[in-house]
Protein backbone atom coordinates (compact mmCIF):
# COMPACT_ATOMS: atom_id res chain seq x y z
CA UNK A 1 0.00 0.00 0.00
CA UNK A 2 1.16 3.62 -0.28
CA UNK A 3 2.17 6.06 2.30
CA UNK A 4 0.31 8.63 0.52
CA UNK A 5 -3.14 6.85 -0.24
CA UNK A 6 -5.00 8.36 -3.05
CA UNK A 7 -8.60 8.21 -4.59
CA UNK A 8 -10.35 8.35 -8.06
CA UNK A 9 -14.01 8.14 -8.27
CA UNK A 10 -16.33 6.98 -11.89
CA UNK A 11 -19.55 8.53 -11.69
CA UNK A 12 -21.30 6.00 -14.02
CA UNK A 13 -25.06 7.38 -15.18
CA UNK A 14 -26.13 8.35 -18.20
CA UNK A 15 -28.79 10.44 -16.46
CA UNK A 16 -26.14 12.68 -14.70
CA UNK A 17 -24.51 13.35 -18.16
CA UNK A 18 -27.91 14.57 -19.54
CA UNK A 19 -28.27 17.06 -17.06
CA UNK A 20 -31.74 15.25 -15.49
CA UNK A 21 -30.26 14.59 -12.14
CA UNK A 22 -27.68 16.32 -10.30
CA UNK A 23 -24.59 14.46 -8.93
CA UNK A 24 -25.28 13.79 -5.19
CA UNK A 25 -22.23 11.49 -4.37
CA UNK A 26 -19.38 13.52 -5.62
CA UNK A 27 -19.35 16.16 -2.66
CA UNK A 28 -19.82 13.40 0.31
CA UNK A 29 -17.07 11.28 -1.07
CA UNK A 30 -14.51 14.01 -1.54
CA UNK A 31 -15.13 15.36 2.09
CA UNK A 32 -15.02 11.60 3.87
CA UNK A 33 -12.28 10.49 1.87
CA UNK A 34 -10.40 14.01 2.82
CA UNK A 35 -11.28 13.19 6.53
CA UNK A 36 -9.30 9.98 6.04
CA UNK A 37 -6.13 11.17 4.44
CA UNK A 38 -7.44 10.12 1.37
CA UNK A 39 -7.60 12.67 -1.29
CA UNK A 40 -9.64 12.65 -4.47
CA UNK A 41 -7.27 13.29 -7.22
CA UNK A 42 -9.82 12.84 -10.24
CA UNK A 43 -13.48 11.87 -10.83
CA UNK A 44 -14.71 11.05 -14.10
CA UNK A 45 -18.67 11.04 -15.08
CA UNK A 46 -19.26 8.15 -17.68
CA UNK A 47 -21.56 6.60 -19.57
CA UNK A 48 -23.65 3.25 -19.11
CA UNK A 49 -21.39 2.01 -21.60
CA UNK A 50 -19.51 -1.22 -21.63
CA UNK A 51 -15.71 -0.28 -23.37
CA UNK A 52 -16.00 3.46 -21.33
CA UNK A 53 -16.65 1.61 -17.76
CA UNK A 54 -13.98 -0.35 -19.15
CA UNK A 55 -11.70 1.97 -20.14
CA UNK A 56 -12.19 4.31 -17.06
CA UNK A 57 -11.28 1.57 -14.40
CA UNK A 58 -8.56 0.40 -16.47
CA UNK A 59 -6.48 3.84 -16.78
CA UNK A 60 -7.85 4.56 -12.65
CA UNK A 61 -6.79 1.20 -10.83
CA UNK A 62 -3.16 1.45 -12.09
CA UNK A 63 -3.06 5.52 -11.24
CA UNK A 64 -4.44 5.58 -7.83
CA UNK A 65 -4.56 3.34 -4.41
CA UNK A 66 -8.12 3.29 -4.48
CA UNK A 67 -11.31 3.26 -7.02
CA UNK A 68 -14.41 3.85 -6.09
CA UNK A 69 -17.56 3.74 -9.02
CA UNK A 70 -21.09 4.54 -8.19
CA UNK A 71 -23.99 3.60 -10.16
CA UNK A 72 -25.19 0.36 -12.67
CA UNK A 73 -25.47 -2.41 -10.15
CA UNK A 74 -29.30 -2.32 -9.75
CA UNK A 75 -31.42 -5.25 -11.57
CA UNK A 76 -32.17 -3.42 -15.26
CA UNK A 77 -31.26 -3.78 -18.67
CA UNK A 78 -29.36 -0.52 -18.74
CA UNK A 79 -27.01 -1.68 -15.19
CA UNK A 80 -24.17 -3.36 -16.51
CA UNK A 81 -21.28 -1.73 -14.05
CA UNK A 82 -20.29 -5.63 -12.79
CA UNK A 83 -20.22 -7.65 -16.02
CA UNK A 84 -18.37 -4.24 -17.11
CA UNK A 85 -16.18 -3.93 -14.15
CA UNK A 86 -15.55 -8.45 -14.62
CA UNK A 87 -14.21 -7.24 -18.15
CA UNK A 88 -11.66 -5.42 -16.82
CA UNK A 89 -9.98 -7.62 -14.41
CA UNK A 90 -10.67 -10.82 -17.17
CA UNK A 91 -12.90 -12.48 -15.21
CA UNK A 92 -16.25 -14.09 -15.32
CA UNK A 93 -19.13 -13.15 -12.83
CA UNK A 94 -20.03 -15.96 -10.53
CA UNK A 95 -22.93 -16.04 -8.18
CA UNK A 96 -22.61 -14.69 -4.89
CA UNK A 97 -24.39 -17.03 -2.86
CA UNK A 98 -25.12 -15.33 0.41
CA UNK A 99 -25.97 -12.42 -1.16
CA UNK A 100 -28.47 -14.98 -2.66
CA UNK A 101 -29.80 -16.04 0.52
CA UNK A 102 -30.50 -12.52 1.67
CA UNK A 103 -32.29 -11.45 -1.05
CA UNK A 104 -34.52 -14.43 -0.91
CA UNK A 105 -35.63 -13.10 2.65
CA UNK A 106 -36.00 -9.81 1.18
CA UNK A 107 -37.82 -10.68 -1.87
CA UNK A 108 -39.26 -14.16 -1.45
CA UNK A 109 -41.87 -14.40 -4.33
CA UNK A 110 -40.76 -11.39 -5.68
CA UNK A 111 -37.68 -12.74 -6.64
CA UNK A 112 -37.13 -12.83 -10.08
CA UNK A 113 -33.84 -13.28 -12.60
CA UNK A 114 -33.43 -9.53 -12.75
CA UNK A 115 -33.49 -8.95 -9.06
CA UNK A 116 -30.65 -12.45 -9.19
CA UNK A 117 -28.42 -10.42 -11.37
CA UNK A 118 -27.60 -8.61 -8.71
CA UNK A 119 -26.12 -11.37 -6.89
CA UNK A 120 -23.61 -12.10 -9.65
CA UNK A 121 -20.70 -10.15 -8.65
CA UNK A 122 -16.67 -10.25 -10.53
CA UNK A 123 -14.77 -13.88 -10.00
CA UNK A 124 -12.71 -12.94 -6.63
CA UNK A 125 -14.29 -9.87 -5.44
CA UNK A 126 -15.46 -9.66 -1.67
CA UNK A 127 -18.96 -8.28 -1.31
CA UNK A 128 -19.92 -4.81 0.49
CA UNK A 129 -23.39 -5.75 2.66
CA UNK A 130 -25.49 -4.00 4.05
CA UNK A 131 -28.72 -3.31 6.31
CA UNK A 132 -29.99 -0.90 3.83
CA UNK A 133 -30.59 -3.57 0.81
CA UNK A 134 -29.80 -7.02 0.14
CA UNK A 135 -28.04 -6.31 -3.23
CA UNK A 136 -24.25 -5.95 -2.32
CA UNK A 137 -21.43 -3.55 -3.69
CA UNK A 138 -18.56 -5.27 -4.30
CA UNK A 139 -14.48 -5.02 -4.05
CA UNK A 140 -11.97 -6.47 -6.80
CA UNK A 141 -8.63 -5.45 -5.97
CA UNK A 142 -9.10 -1.54 -5.10
CA UNK A 143 -11.87 -1.36 -6.87
CA UNK A 144 -14.83 -0.22 -4.79
CA UNK A 145 -18.17 -0.50 -6.79
CA UNK A 146 -21.22 1.26 -5.18
CA UNK A 147 -24.72 1.48 -5.77
CA UNK A 148 -25.78 5.33 -7.53
CA UNK A 149 -28.80 6.02 -4.95
CA UNK A 150 -27.06 8.78 -2.52
CA UNK A 151 -28.16 7.08 0.84
CA UNK A 152 -27.11 3.50 -0.39
CA UNK A 153 -23.62 4.69 -1.82
CA UNK A 154 -23.37 6.20 1.54
CA UNK A 155 -24.03 3.17 3.67
CA UNK A 156 -21.66 1.17 1.42
CA UNK A 157 -19.33 3.75 2.14
CA UNK A 158 -19.49 3.32 5.51
CA UNK A 159 -18.36 -0.59 5.21
CA UNK A 160 -15.65 0.06 3.54
CA UNK A 161 -14.05 3.32 5.27
CA UNK A 162 -12.34 1.11 8.18
CA UNK A 163 -10.62 -1.56 6.03
CA UNK A 164 -9.11 1.61 3.56
CA UNK A 165 -5.24 2.39 4.26
CA UNK A 166 -5.23 6.03 5.73
CA UNK A 167 -3.03 9.22 4.86
CA UNK A 168 -2.23 11.93 7.30
CA UNK A 169 -5.79 13.83 7.21
CA UNK A 170 -5.87 16.82 5.48
CA UNK A 171 -6.78 19.92 7.17
CA UNK A 172 -7.99 22.95 6.24
CA UNK A 173 -8.87 26.96 7.33
CA UNK A 174 -10.00 29.59 4.94
CA UNK A 175 -10.70 33.26 5.34
CA UNK A 176 -13.26 35.36 2.78
CA UNK A 177 -12.99 38.58 1.89
CA UNK A 178 -15.15 41.28 -0.09
CA UNK A 179 -12.86 42.10 -2.75
CA UNK A 180 -11.55 41.25 -6.25
CA UNK A 181 -8.95 38.52 -6.32
CA UNK A 182 -6.49 40.72 -8.57
CA UNK A 183 -5.79 42.60 -5.78
CA UNK A 184 -4.72 39.85 -3.53
CA UNK A 185 -3.06 37.91 -6.24
CA UNK A 186 1.24 39.34 -5.67
CA UNK A 187 0.53 38.49 -1.69
CA UNK A 188 -0.95 35.23 -2.36
CA UNK A 189 1.90 34.53 -4.70
CA UNK A 190 4.53 34.92 -2.01
CA UNK A 191 2.73 33.20 0.72
CA UNK A 192 2.59 29.90 -1.27
CA UNK A 193 6.04 30.72 -2.05
CA UNK A 194 6.86 31.07 1.38
CA UNK A 195 4.72 28.03 2.58
CA UNK A 196 5.26 25.26 0.04
CA UNK A 197 3.90 22.62 2.29
CA UNK A 198 0.51 24.54 2.30
CA UNK A 199 -1.72 24.34 -0.74
CA UNK A 200 -2.85 28.17 -1.08
CA UNK A 201 -6.52 27.93 -3.32
CA UNK A 202 -7.96 31.45 -4.35
CA UNK A 203 -11.93 31.11 -5.21
CA UNK A 204 -13.96 33.51 -6.51
CA UNK A 205 -17.61 34.28 -5.72
CA UNK A 206 -20.62 36.28 -6.03
CA UNK A 207 -22.95 36.23 -3.03
CA UNK A 208 -25.76 39.09 -3.55
CA UNK A 209 -24.34 41.00 -6.17
CA UNK A 210 -21.27 41.50 -4.86
CA UNK A 211 -17.60 40.45 -5.73
CA UNK A 212 -15.78 38.39 -3.33
CA UNK A 213 -13.23 35.68 -2.91
CA UNK A 214 -12.60 32.65 -0.54
CA UNK A 215 -8.75 32.03 0.22
CA UNK A 216 -8.17 27.93 1.34
CA UNK A 217 -4.86 26.82 3.47
CA UNK A 218 -4.90 23.17 2.79
CA UNK A 219 -2.49 20.96 4.39
CA UNK A 220 -1.50 18.33 6.78
CA UNK A 221 0.77 20.83 9.50
CA UNK A 222 -1.96 22.25 11.15
CA UNK A 223 0.73 25.06 12.68
CA UNK A 224 1.94 25.93 8.88
CA UNK A 225 -1.67 26.50 7.99
CA UNK A 226 -2.05 29.29 10.50
CA UNK A 227 0.74 30.58 9.66
CA UNK A 228 -0.80 30.85 5.96
CA UNK A 229 -4.03 32.16 6.98
CA UNK A 230 -2.48 34.97 9.59
CA UNK A 231 -0.18 36.27 6.73
CA UNK A 232 -3.46 36.45 4.32
CA UNK A 233 -5.61 38.09 7.41
CA UNK A 234 -2.58 40.88 7.48
CA UNK A 235 -2.51 41.02 3.27
CA UNK A 236 -6.41 41.67 3.10
CA UNK A 237 -5.93 44.34 6.30
CA UNK A 238 -2.84 45.84 3.68
CA UNK A 239 -5.15 46.43 1.06
CA UNK A 240 -7.97 48.24 3.39
CA UNK A 241 -10.24 45.37 3.64
CA UNK A 242 -11.62 43.63 6.24
CA UNK A 243 -12.27 39.42 6.22
CA UNK A 244 -13.81 36.86 8.12
CA UNK A 245 -11.61 34.02 9.50
CA UNK A 246 -12.23 30.77 9.61
CA UNK A 247 -11.18 30.22 13.49
CA UNK A 248 -11.37 26.57 13.55
CA UNK A 249 -9.17 24.24 11.11
CA UNK A 250 -11.27 21.23 9.99
CA UNK A 251 -10.31 17.64 8.49
CA UNK B 1 -17.20 18.45 -38.73
CA UNK B 2 -18.65 15.05 -37.38
CA UNK B 3 -22.43 14.62 -38.14
CA UNK B 4 -23.57 13.96 -35.09
CA UNK B 5 -21.21 16.37 -32.68
CA UNK B 6 -20.34 15.36 -28.86
CA UNK B 7 -18.63 17.29 -26.09
CA UNK B 8 -16.89 16.58 -22.88
CA UNK B 9 -16.17 18.59 -19.74
CA UNK B 10 -12.85 19.08 -17.87
CA UNK B 11 -13.62 20.86 -14.59
CA UNK B 12 -10.49 21.99 -12.74
CA UNK B 13 -10.64 22.74 -9.81
CA UNK B 14 -9.06 21.57 -5.99
CA UNK B 15 -12.69 23.12 -4.59
CA UNK B 16 -13.96 20.50 -6.04
CA UNK B 17 -12.08 17.58 -5.58
CA UNK B 18 -11.54 18.66 -1.58
CA UNK B 19 -15.50 18.57 -1.32
CA UNK B 20 -15.45 22.26 -0.36
CA UNK B 21 -17.12 23.06 -3.35
CA UNK B 22 -20.48 21.52 -4.85
CA UNK B 23 -19.89 21.39 -8.83
CA UNK B 24 -22.93 23.46 -10.38
CA UNK B 25 -21.57 23.52 -14.08
CA UNK B 26 -21.69 20.31 -15.13
CA UNK B 27 -26.04 19.78 -14.97
CA UNK B 28 -25.86 23.00 -16.42
CA UNK B 29 -23.28 22.61 -19.13
CA UNK B 30 -24.71 18.91 -19.78
CA UNK B 31 -28.46 20.06 -20.15
CA UNK B 32 -27.92 22.98 -22.59
CA UNK B 33 -26.10 21.10 -24.86
CA UNK B 34 -28.26 18.00 -25.06
CA UNK B 35 -30.93 20.63 -26.07
CA UNK B 36 -28.45 22.35 -29.02
CA UNK B 37 -28.50 17.89 -29.85
CA UNK B 38 -24.77 18.13 -28.88
CA UNK B 39 -24.53 15.46 -26.16
CA UNK B 40 -21.80 15.23 -23.34
CA UNK B 41 -20.46 11.93 -23.00
CA UNK B 42 -17.71 12.36 -20.86
CA UNK B 43 -16.71 14.49 -17.83
CA UNK B 44 -13.45 14.80 -15.90
CA UNK B 45 -12.97 16.52 -12.88
CA UNK B 46 -9.08 17.43 -12.12
CA UNK B 47 -7.02 19.51 -10.07
CA UNK B 48 -4.79 22.67 -10.48
CA UNK B 49 -2.21 20.76 -11.87
CA UNK B 50 -0.49 21.26 -15.16
CA UNK B 51 0.26 17.90 -16.23
CA UNK B 52 -3.13 16.71 -15.35
CA UNK B 53 -5.09 19.47 -17.17
CA UNK B 54 -2.46 18.68 -20.51
CA UNK B 55 -3.35 15.15 -20.51
CA UNK B 56 -6.85 15.22 -19.96
CA UNK B 57 -7.25 18.43 -22.65
CA UNK B 58 -5.03 15.87 -25.27
CA UNK B 59 -7.41 12.87 -24.34
CA UNK B 60 -10.63 14.48 -24.96
CA UNK B 61 -10.32 17.04 -27.82
CA UNK B 62 -9.65 14.20 -30.06
CA UNK B 63 -12.24 12.03 -28.79
CA UNK B 64 -14.87 14.64 -28.88
CA UNK B 65 -15.89 16.72 -31.22
CA UNK B 66 -15.83 19.70 -28.44
CA UNK B 67 -14.02 20.08 -25.22
CA UNK B 68 -15.13 22.52 -22.44
CA UNK B 69 -13.04 23.44 -19.24
CA UNK B 70 -13.98 25.38 -16.70
CA UNK B 71 -11.99 26.97 -13.93
CA UNK B 72 -8.51 28.20 -13.56
CA UNK B 73 -8.58 31.22 -15.48
CA UNK B 74 -8.45 33.92 -12.90
CA UNK B 75 -5.89 36.39 -11.23
CA UNK B 76 -4.00 34.16 -8.91
CA UNK B 77 -1.20 31.84 -8.37
CA UNK B 78 -3.28 28.97 -8.88
CA UNK B 79 -4.86 30.15 -12.08
CA UNK B 80 -3.00 27.92 -14.33
CA UNK B 81 -5.53 26.58 -17.33
CA UNK B 82 -4.18 29.26 -20.26
CA UNK B 83 -0.95 28.23 -19.44
CA UNK B 84 -1.47 24.44 -19.10
CA UNK B 85 -3.81 24.71 -22.31
CA UNK B 86 -1.36 26.40 -24.44
CA UNK B 87 1.29 23.90 -23.63
CA UNK B 88 -1.69 21.38 -24.55
CA UNK B 89 -1.11 22.73 -27.98
CA UNK B 90 2.79 23.62 -28.05
CA UNK B 91 1.94 27.11 -28.29
CA UNK B 92 2.76 30.22 -26.30
CA UNK B 93 1.00 32.84 -24.67
CA UNK B 94 0.42 35.75 -25.96
CA UNK B 95 -0.62 39.31 -24.64
CA UNK B 96 -4.86 39.74 -26.15
CA UNK B 97 -4.60 43.80 -27.26
CA UNK B 98 -8.40 44.19 -26.76
CA UNK B 99 -8.66 42.15 -23.75
CA UNK B 100 -6.15 44.90 -22.12
CA UNK B 101 -7.46 47.47 -23.30
CA UNK B 102 -10.97 46.39 -21.93
CA UNK B 103 -9.28 45.54 -18.51
CA UNK B 104 -8.35 48.97 -18.55
CA UNK B 105 -11.21 50.77 -18.61
CA UNK B 106 -12.82 48.40 -15.81
CA UNK B 107 -9.84 48.28 -13.45
CA UNK B 108 -8.11 51.93 -13.94
CA UNK B 109 -5.37 52.59 -11.53
CA UNK B 110 -6.11 48.91 -10.00
CA UNK B 111 -5.20 47.17 -13.30
CA UNK B 112 -1.96 45.33 -12.13
CA UNK B 113 0.42 42.31 -13.31
CA UNK B 114 -1.74 39.72 -11.94
CA UNK B 115 -5.06 41.26 -13.46
CA UNK B 116 -3.26 41.77 -16.65
CA UNK B 117 -2.42 37.65 -16.86
CA UNK B 118 -6.20 37.44 -17.65
CA UNK B 119 -5.33 38.76 -20.89
CA UNK B 120 -3.13 36.46 -22.08
CA UNK B 121 -4.14 33.85 -24.14
CA UNK B 122 -2.50 30.22 -25.95
CA UNK B 123 -1.35 31.82 -29.60
CA UNK B 124 -4.32 31.11 -32.39
CA UNK B 125 -7.03 31.55 -29.59
CA UNK B 126 -9.95 33.47 -30.22
CA UNK B 127 -11.03 35.41 -26.92
CA UNK B 128 -14.59 34.76 -25.18
CA UNK B 129 -15.87 38.18 -24.16
CA UNK B 130 -18.60 38.86 -22.23
CA UNK B 131 -20.31 41.39 -20.55
CA UNK B 132 -19.73 40.33 -17.02
CA UNK B 133 -16.53 40.71 -16.96
CA UNK B 134 -13.55 41.60 -19.03
CA UNK B 135 -11.51 38.78 -18.31
CA UNK B 136 -11.86 36.49 -21.05
CA UNK B 137 -12.47 33.02 -21.69
CA UNK B 138 -10.78 31.76 -25.32
CA UNK B 139 -11.48 29.07 -27.62
CA UNK B 140 -8.02 27.20 -29.49
CA UNK B 141 -9.13 24.73 -31.64
CA UNK B 142 -12.03 22.44 -30.46
CA UNK B 143 -11.31 23.20 -26.78
CA UNK B 144 -13.63 26.23 -25.07
CA UNK B 145 -11.93 27.42 -21.70
CA UNK B 146 -14.52 28.95 -19.45
CA UNK B 147 -14.49 30.69 -16.13
CA UNK B 148 -15.62 28.86 -12.83
CA UNK B 149 -18.28 31.04 -11.54
CA UNK B 150 -21.11 29.90 -12.97
CA UNK B 151 -22.73 32.88 -13.67
CA UNK B 152 -19.83 33.66 -15.51
CA UNK B 153 -19.22 30.06 -16.89
CA UNK B 154 -22.84 30.89 -18.34
CA UNK B 155 -22.72 34.08 -19.67
CA UNK B 156 -19.53 32.59 -21.37
CA UNK B 157 -21.33 29.55 -22.44
CA UNK B 158 -24.32 31.78 -24.10
CA UNK B 159 -21.86 33.38 -26.36
CA UNK B 160 -20.12 29.99 -27.56
CA UNK B 161 -23.62 28.25 -28.43
CA UNK B 162 -24.62 30.16 -31.82
CA UNK B 163 -21.14 28.77 -33.13
CA UNK B 164 -21.39 25.40 -32.31
CA UNK B 165 -22.24 22.32 -35.08
CA UNK B 166 -25.91 21.34 -34.00
CA UNK B 167 -27.15 17.95 -34.45
CA UNK B 168 -30.90 16.67 -33.96
CA UNK B 169 -31.61 17.39 -30.46
CA UNK B 170 -32.23 14.53 -27.60
CA UNK B 171 -35.73 14.77 -26.78
CA UNK B 172 -37.28 12.61 -23.65
CA UNK B 173 -39.93 11.66 -21.68
CA UNK B 174 -40.17 9.75 -18.56
CA UNK B 175 -42.75 7.82 -15.97
CA UNK B 176 -42.10 7.18 -11.98
CA UNK B 177 -43.77 4.68 -10.56
CA UNK B 178 -43.51 3.51 -6.44
CA UNK B 179 -42.48 0.16 -7.35
CA UNK B 180 -39.03 -1.22 -7.36
CA UNK B 181 -37.08 -2.05 -10.38
CA UNK B 182 -36.49 -5.61 -10.23
CA UNK B 183 -40.18 -5.87 -10.64
CA UNK B 184 -40.27 -3.67 -14.34
CA UNK B 185 -36.86 -4.85 -15.67
CA UNK B 186 -38.18 -7.89 -17.95
CA UNK B 187 -40.35 -5.58 -19.59
CA UNK B 188 -37.80 -2.89 -20.26
CA UNK B 189 -35.52 -5.51 -21.54
CA UNK B 190 -38.26 -5.91 -23.88
CA UNK B 191 -39.08 -2.60 -24.66
CA UNK B 192 -35.26 -1.66 -25.10
CA UNK B 193 -34.92 -4.17 -27.37
CA UNK B 194 -37.98 -3.84 -29.23
CA UNK B 195 -37.15 0.13 -29.70
CA UNK B 196 -33.20 -0.02 -30.25
CA UNK B 197 -33.15 3.63 -31.47
CA UNK B 198 -34.51 5.08 -28.24
CA UNK B 199 -32.24 4.39 -25.17
CA UNK B 200 -34.46 3.35 -22.28
CA UNK B 201 -33.05 4.12 -18.95
CA UNK B 202 -34.09 3.43 -15.40
CA UNK B 203 -33.15 5.14 -11.85
CA UNK B 204 -34.15 3.97 -8.86
CA UNK B 205 -34.79 6.87 -5.91
CA UNK B 206 -36.20 7.02 -2.46
CA UNK B 207 -38.57 9.62 -1.59
CA UNK B 208 -40.21 10.09 1.58
CA UNK B 209 -39.41 6.83 2.79
CA UNK B 210 -40.43 5.06 -0.10
CA UNK B 211 -38.56 3.48 -2.98
CA UNK B 212 -39.71 4.30 -6.58
CA UNK B 213 -37.98 4.82 -9.84
CA UNK B 214 -38.01 7.01 -12.79
CA UNK B 215 -38.11 5.60 -16.60
CA UNK B 216 -36.55 7.97 -18.58
CA UNK B 217 -37.21 7.26 -22.82
CA UNK B 218 -34.54 9.27 -24.76
CA UNK B 219 -34.01 9.71 -28.35
CA UNK B 220 -34.41 12.40 -31.42
CA UNK B 221 -37.59 10.76 -32.46
CA UNK B 222 -40.48 11.66 -30.77
CA UNK B 223 -43.20 9.18 -31.98
CA UNK B 224 -40.79 6.40 -30.98
CA UNK B 225 -40.34 7.71 -27.18
CA UNK B 226 -43.86 7.89 -27.09
CA UNK B 227 -44.45 4.43 -27.94
CA UNK B 228 -41.78 3.64 -25.52
CA UNK B 229 -43.70 5.73 -22.84
CA UNK B 230 -46.85 3.92 -23.31
CA UNK B 231 -45.14 0.25 -23.29
CA UNK B 232 -43.31 1.54 -19.97
CA UNK B 233 -46.85 2.49 -18.62
CA UNK B 234 -48.99 -0.36 -19.80
CA UNK B 235 -46.19 -2.63 -18.51
CA UNK B 236 -46.24 -1.05 -14.86
CA UNK B 237 -49.77 -1.34 -14.67
CA UNK B 238 -49.88 -5.05 -15.73
CA UNK B 239 -47.54 -5.11 -12.51
CA UNK B 240 -50.79 -3.74 -10.29
CA UNK B 241 -49.08 -0.40 -10.30
CA UNK B 242 -50.27 3.38 -10.92
CA UNK B 243 -47.34 5.98 -12.28
CA UNK B 244 -47.49 8.97 -13.68
CA UNK B 245 -46.39 9.82 -16.99
CA UNK B 246 -44.99 13.25 -17.62
CA UNK B 247 -47.03 14.25 -20.65
CA UNK B 248 -44.74 16.81 -22.64
CA UNK B 249 -41.76 16.01 -24.19
CA UNK B 250 -38.63 17.70 -23.62
CA UNK B 251 -35.23 18.67 -25.14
Amino acid sequence: MAASPTASLIVIGNEILSGRTIDANIQFLAAALGKLGIPLVEVRVIPDIEIDIITAVNALRVRTTYVFTTGGIGPTHDDITAASIAKSFGVELARHQSSVEKMERQYGDRLNEARLKMAYLPEGSAPIETRVTSAPGFCIDNVYVMAGVPSIARAMFDVIAPSLARGAPVLSRFVEAHMGEGDLADALTNIQATYPTVDVGSYPFFRSGQIGMSIVAKGTDAAEIDKVISCVEKAINACGKSCSVDKEISS
